[in-house]
Parts: structure tokens; sequence; C-alpha cells
């Protein structure tokens, strides 16, 4: 289909053929045209089984394959000659097929879920365009976009007048970013001379937190031994005076503390660290604080919920993602920075002469290229800006509350039902819960009993997993059995589907 | 359309309704189906406006606006309210029509181009699906498509057996995986203790390499300082003596040299580094060996021009950009490792117990996430490896060959027409060129001359963008007046653009 010796324009017909190092260079070999029947039949197929059929919650959410038996079914191998448009459409359909279908209603499984229309489509209309930020010229209106939605973000954290940020290939990355910055603001030589001139630097984040706390402490040359864990109290939430007491011990170690993480909504608990104390600290101690709201940032929407965030405001940079609880398409990540005096840009600047030519015709401080560590950057901003413009800021309110509202029911039917156990109480839109299949529901409660019910999980994940019916997290925690890990975000999702999910866990695991 | 209140399901309709903080929880809010109509109309829109109108060489390639005109044409504003689907595509066909169209066949400004249907469409899958790589649970057909291309991109670049790597959220990223990867090989105790615990440690690379060097040094904590920059000779390539008597001036001082950086392909002039022999100087010194191929790797799919990179097996790690040269959709970027140890694990892994359970039902070691500094990470090797089973190795080659012989045909038009000058032969898809208009032609060869040839290129770049007619990329270089840098990449493109280009310049810049 895309290829082509003919040329579409007459005028260029006429010109005598040119052949250099054995290649014919008249006319184009690749015609997009040619292939525009290749690209509605495809568009056709992503929309019936990509988009219908994958958010149908009569479909399955996976069709589970072995890696082995699925290697075989998609025969991966790249070879010299190429294959037909029939054969690529095939394999299009197979890919999507053998998916596992994030946007289904049943699908529960990470901190993100669910189809939402707009974001997809702002994510097909980047694809199609190409665009890469770094400078206005290459890409005018994702600049803008990406100011404005971080400018309105900014607003909803509550930074009135002025800030900074970026938009990253995720909030581990925009954590990094965090610790980066921090650092920098602490000490702008370690940008040129690097951390073996410098004392040793320590900081603090709850034994919660995310794991990228600690891959950026590995990554950036701080050390993961130089992440000082402060313990959180039993609801997940980290505990002040211990943080303070930290503190004082790396002090005394003659370590020199520069930031401390607050999370606002962990991983697995959901839980929200109390930021208002936690800046009090950090400005006691002249610390920076950093607020990872990958996950829970989204409460900000809610005048019934923002509470939790309490003294986010106080913060000098937040990780807030609207690819989770928000539904923009992935990846869709901010990294907000209350400081006004270009400290991102210092931080980040490495004046590459070939792409921020200071001789443009046009206000060059709208090329903001040089704050990321990235060169090529994804207008992610865009995504979440489409949506927002078709919903406003009242129905996702009003999405967030819900999810909020569905998760209290989903918890109230936990402790009403026999056989499931509430961890606690939930705070955010994370349910954990044990299932304790009828065979150990008299038992006393011991360490074997832990030791079995610590078992039942995987198995129900299997079986679910191979019936196809939904997907659930589980995992381990602290001292913690493995538990169901329940994520609420869609409203694709109504109670007959948390209903839907214990009924299921029992039908999948009476037996055990 | 997307706000529904009704229940789809005539089963569910009978359930009673269910009210938790003042929210109804039957039946889901978000209806994907009731979304069919915008969704189609979109895709319409986006195949006509941003894949046909937007690759049509009789459209411009940007209208322009400045920064302020285009906030007016766009209202950025977010509001409380939401608008009507209606509205919201205007807002898509806005954005796609004051998009710069770096598809179109005269965009040249950047080391990408082009529309390659394949990808596009592989990048359509993905963001409706929205899979996320860290588990084959969530996607196993994306883990093994990763897999596969990691697979035949090592056996390209030489490594037949085994070997390891990561797609990546771009180059600069892949090339901080490198620098980190081989401190880690260095000296694994920086990942727990970091760089305050060791000795300083320095990389070398050329004057000519990717700015990404500089800011991986930054962002690692190494510190730019530490990064030694090694003369390049008139060609662009490193100089070997310089680099053996820099790592011995390193050791003079008492630093630790760990790593050297050799380009495969320099973002302005695209010159190669000798590979071979700064390989014999590693090997000497015991250092890591990574060469950052994002944008020179192509040139390894032809066996006309692979011997540019001869020596690139001896590398332990090699970073390639797959969008780049070969078209792939963005982002598509590969970080490539020779080690079959499981190094790459050990430097990343953060063991994560919520999300790499080790009591899975099926085998983890597919669980790929724990490699990368990210957490979710977008699935981009699928979008070469649709488009590579569609053309076959084949049809990749061809296209590279000609992208080599496109070049060199420009480089010999430019060297015939007055007012042109050639900085150099190419060696790649780079053309580098003056422009010199009639009024100075005829001037005697002198400082004055030249910054007056330095005040060219910026205001018939001005020109270009705001008729619309083309993108092509300028910047000064070391002690060299601003000059054009012409990439040659899409099969979209014939020797007809070529004669057009400098035609155009001609048109735009004779006056000056």
């Amino acid at each position: 289909m895309t290829s082509s010796s003919e040329n579409p324009d007459p005028v260029k017909a006429k010109c005598p053929p040119v052949l250099v190092d054995d290649v014919y260079l008249n006319g184009p070999t690749l015609d997009v045209n040619g292939a525009e029947d290749f690209i509605r039949e495809s568009m056709r197929i992503i929309t019936e089984d990509a988009v219908k059929k994958a958010t149908d919650v009569r479909e399955k959410v996976c069709e589970w394959h072995s890696p082995e038996d699925l290697k075989e079914l998609l025969d991966l191998q790249l070879t010299d000659e190429g294959e037909s448009d029939t054969r690529i459409l095939e394999r299009c359909r197979d890919a999507i097929r053998y998916s596992v279908k994030t946007t289904h209603p049943r699908f529960f499984n990470q901190l993100y879920a669910g189809m939402e229309p707009y974001s997809m489509v702002a994510s097909f209309i980047i694809e199609a365009l190409k665009p890469s930020l770094y400078t206005y010229e290459v890409s005018p209106v994702f600049t803008l976009v990406e100011d404005a939605v971080l400018r309105k973000m900014r607003e909803v954290i509550g930074w009135k007048e002025g800030g900074d940020g970026i938009f990253n290939a995720g909030g581990s990355l925009s954590n990094m970013y965090a610790v980066n910055l921090a650092r920098y603001h602490h000490c702008p030589d370690v940008k040129e001379l690097g951390l073996s001139a410098v004392p040793r630097l320590v900081l603090f984040t709850s034994q919660e937190c995310h794991y990228s706390i600690s891959k950026a402490a590995a990554f950036l040359g701080i050390g993961t031994k130089n992440v000082y864990v402060v313990p959180s109290d039993n609801r997940g939430k980290m505990i002040p005076t211990a943080l303070e007491e930290l503190i004082q011990t790396a002090k005394s170690e003659g370590a020199v503390p520069f930031m401390v993480n607050a999370t606002a909504g962990t991983t697995v608990l959901g839980a929200f660290d109390p930021i208002e104390e936690i800046a009090d600290i950090c400005e006691k101690h002249n610390l920076w604080l950093h607020v990872d709201a990958c996950w829970g940032g989204a409460a900000l929407m809610s005048a019934k919920h923002k509470h939790l965030l309490k003294g986010v405001h106080r913060a000098n940079s937040v990780a807030w993602n609207p690819h989770k609880m928000l539904m923009a398409c992935l990846q869709c990540c901010a990294f907000l920075v209350r400081d006004k005096t270009g400290l991102l840009q210092r931080c980040y600047s490495a004046r590459a002469s070939y792409l921020f030519q200071q001789d443009k015709f046009y206000d060059v401080s709208y090329d903001t290229g040089d704050k990321s560590v990235q060169c090529s950057r994804k207008p992610d901003a865009f995504k979440f800006w489409l949506m927002w413009k078709a919903l406003g800021s009242k129905e996702l309110e009003q999405r967030v509350d819900r999810a909020f509202a569905m998760a209290k029911y989903l918890a109230q039917e936990v402790k009403k039902r026999e056989g499931f156990r509430l961890l606690m109480e939930p705070e955010y839109a994370n349910v954990c819960f044990w299932y304790i299949p009828p065979s150990l529901r008299d038992l006393p409660d011991s360490t074997e009993l832990w030791e079995k019910i610590h078992k039942v999980a995987p198995v129900v994940k299997e079986r679910m997993m191979k019936k196809g019916s939904m997907m659930v997290g589980y995992q381990p925690h602290g001292d913690k059995a493995n538990f169901f890990r329940m994520i609420i975000i869609s409203p694709q999702v109504s109670r007959q589907d948390m209903d839907f999910v214990l009924d299921e866990i029992d039908r999948l695991g009476r037996d055990l």
C-alpha cells in the first residue's frame, strides 16, 4: 500500500530522473493517501474491539495465556520481508484481543482504570500529529495548553499567583524532579560539582511512600540508605514526631537533611500524610517539602474531600497524575512547583544552542524544553485539557465524590459479608480486605491461620484471570498477609460491580 | 453525551437505589457506547485533518501565530461548566489546525519527520487500550512484543546471544540509564550509599555529543564538571588520542574514570565517533562504553552504511531511537545492554511488593517493570514492531539507503548553486550549509562578513514560518555562524523537495 513510485504532482513528473548511489530520488516512495484504506479499516477495528468491546461489561477483562503460549499465538519474529495489510490488520485484532482490557469496568488492578473518550481522542490527535514539546515553534498549541493546565492545577493547589511546572512521562519521574530540584535549591553547586563535593544529603519519607522515592535516591546518586524512612501510624500516615526525631538523628550524624516527601494517597492503603504538621517541621528545619499526590491529588477537585490534603499549598512542589483518578489517558503526570524565580529552569537548563537559539523572532520564554531532563517530550497535558473542557470542573468533582462514595459502599458490604474482613476503613478509593474461605472461618486467630489466609488471594487471583471475569490486585504489606486491594475510579462502575466483585471472590475461593 | 443515569442492563435496573454520601451509586454514570458518535466523528476529523491534510505537500507546514494571538484563538481557560460535543470537536479541529505539521513533507526541523501509517495505527491501539508495562499480567502482549523487538535490535547490533534492554520515554533517558548502569557496574555500592561515599567519578564524551549527557551528569549527581569533554576533529568525530590523554589527566587528578560515551550520528553535524578505536581505549582502561546511537543507529539497518558504526558490538550499552530515522511514532527509544547477568535488574530494582509479588501463578521473570526507573511505562516497542512486521527489514533498509542518497543529492545541489555554501560533506542525513544573499556575495571573507551571514538564517526562518512553506532548523555551532541544518528522513520526500528547499531559501532571503 505505501510504496509508490508515482508522483502526485504533474509539474514534478516532468523532471528528469535522478539516481544517486543506485537509488532513484524522483517522487516520494511513501504515499500517505495510499494508506487511507488501511487507516480507515484499522480505525474501525480500534473502535469496535479496543473501545466498544473492551469496555463492555459482558466481555472478558482478559483472555489469559501463559507467556509461552502467547508467543506462539502472536508470532513475534521480525523478518526481512514485510506482510500484507490484511495480515497486519489481523495482527492489530490479535494485539487487542490478547491484551488486558484496562478500560473494562471490572479492571480494578492498578491506580488507573476506565475509558475517558475525550481524553482518548486527544491522545489520538497527539499520535497523529507527532508533536514534541521543547520549543514554541514546533509545538505552539501544546506549549500553551500545557501552560494553561499547569496554571489551573496550581490554582487548585492554592498557589494563586505564578509558580512553575512541567508534565512528565510518569509520576516516578515527577518525584525524581522533586528530589533533584530540592537538592539544587539546597545546594546549587551540586549541578556542576556533583555529590562527591558535598556532605552526605538525606531525605525523609514515610514507610508507606511509593517506591519511586527509593528509585530516585538510587538514580540521582543520593543512595537508598540516605532515604530515612519515617514510621507511619496504623492508618498508614506518617508520624510527625517520628519525622522530627529522624531529622535530629540525621543532623547528629553530620548528615545534611534537605527534603521531606509527604504522600497524599499512598499506593496500597490510600493514606494521606498530615501535610500541615509536616509543613511546620519543614519550615522549622528549612527543608523542601514535596507532596507526592500522584494518586491522591484528585481529592483536591472535591470541596467535600480536599481537606485530606490540607496544607498542600505550603509544599514547595507537588506531583499529581491526572491519569489516575481523573482518568486522563496514560500518561498524564504533572510536576508542580511553587517557586516563581525560575528555579526549575536554572536547575535543568543545558542551553543547547541548536534548539534554544536566543535570536529567534518570538519570545523564547515560551520555549519550555530546557526545564526538562528529556529532549523530546510528549504534550500529555492536552489529554487532560480536552476532557476538562468537555466535562468542566464540576463533573470532575462529581466523579471524585462518586469514587469516594463507592469505596465507602464497598467497605460497608465487606463488613456485612461473612468471610470478608476489612483491613481498615477507607480514607480514599483504596479498599483493602481479606477473603477467608469457609474452611478457615472457624479456626482460631493464629500465625498458622494467617499463613493459610496468605495463600488464598494468589489462588483467587489466578482463577479470576483464567476466567477473565475481573482483575483485582493483592499484596502482602508489612506484617499483613496477602489481602485484596480494590481501587475505585471509573464512572463506568456502579455499586452492582462492587457486589459482583465480592460475589465473584467468594465463588472463586470458597473451596480453598 | 457521556453522562447517563440510565442503566443498560435490565437485570441491574431491578436493584434498589443505593445512596451514599448523597451520591446515587446505581448504574454507571459514564456510558462509553453513548460516546460512539463523538468518537466516530473525531476519528473522521483526525483522518481528514491530522493525517491527510497534514501530510499534503500542497498544504502549509504551519500556520504561524504569536503566543499572544494563539492564546486568544484557542480560548484555553478551564472552567466549572463543561462544553458540548460540537464545541469539543471544533477544539479538536483548532488544535490540529494551529499545530505544526511535523508529518508534512516539508518539515525538516528536527531529527524526526514524516508519517508512518503502521506505526500510527499501533499508537492508536496503545492509546485506546491504556496498557502499562510493569507486569506480564497487565500487559501480556506488549511485554512479549518489547522482548522480541529488543532481541532483534540486539541482533542488528551484533550481540548474537542474550543481552538485555528496555524502551524508555526518550533518548535522553536512555543515556541516563547508561550513565547510571555504568556507575553501578563500576561501583554497586553507589546505589545504597550514594556518591558522597565514593571518590569523584568522571565520564568522557565528545564536544559534539547530545546535551543529554550533560543533563544526565547533573541529574544523577555526578556534576557537569565531571563530564570531561573530548575534542572532536573538523568532521565532528571524537579524537581518540585526546580521549586517552583526558583519561590520564583525570587519573592524575585522583578522579575515577568509569565510562565513555561515543556518539553515532551527532545532533548537528551527523558525525560518527570512531567506535572501534574508542572501544580499544575503554578496554585498556576498563571503562564502560556507551554508544549514543539515538540518531545514527538506523544506519545499522543498511548493509551499505553500517560500517559507520563499526565496533558497536563492543559497546556495553547502546541507545537507539527508532522514532528518528526509522519513523516509528513518538516516542520509541530503546536502551540496549550487552550484559547477560541481570545487571540492569540489579541496578534498578526496588522490589515493590504490591506490584512484583513473588507468589504469582506465572513465571515472574516476565515482569520487567523493576528494570525501569519508571513505574507506569508505555509499550513503545509495539509502534516499531507493527511497522517492522509490515515493511520487513528490507524496506527499512531501502528507506535508510534512500535518506543517505537524498542527503548526498542535496549536498551536491548546495555546491552547485551560487549563494549556498556547504559546511562539510554529509556523512549521514544532516546537510549543513550557509545561505549567502546576493548583497554579501562579493564581500571579502572577514569577521564582519560572518557576522552578517550569522543574521541571515534567523530572518529566513522567520519568513518561512510566517509563510508556512517549510521548516528547516538553523543554529550557530562552535565558532561557526548560524547555518541551516537540513535533516532528511521520510520517504514522503523526493529530490524535488530538496530543490524546493534551496529555491525557497533563496526566494526568502535574496533581499537580505
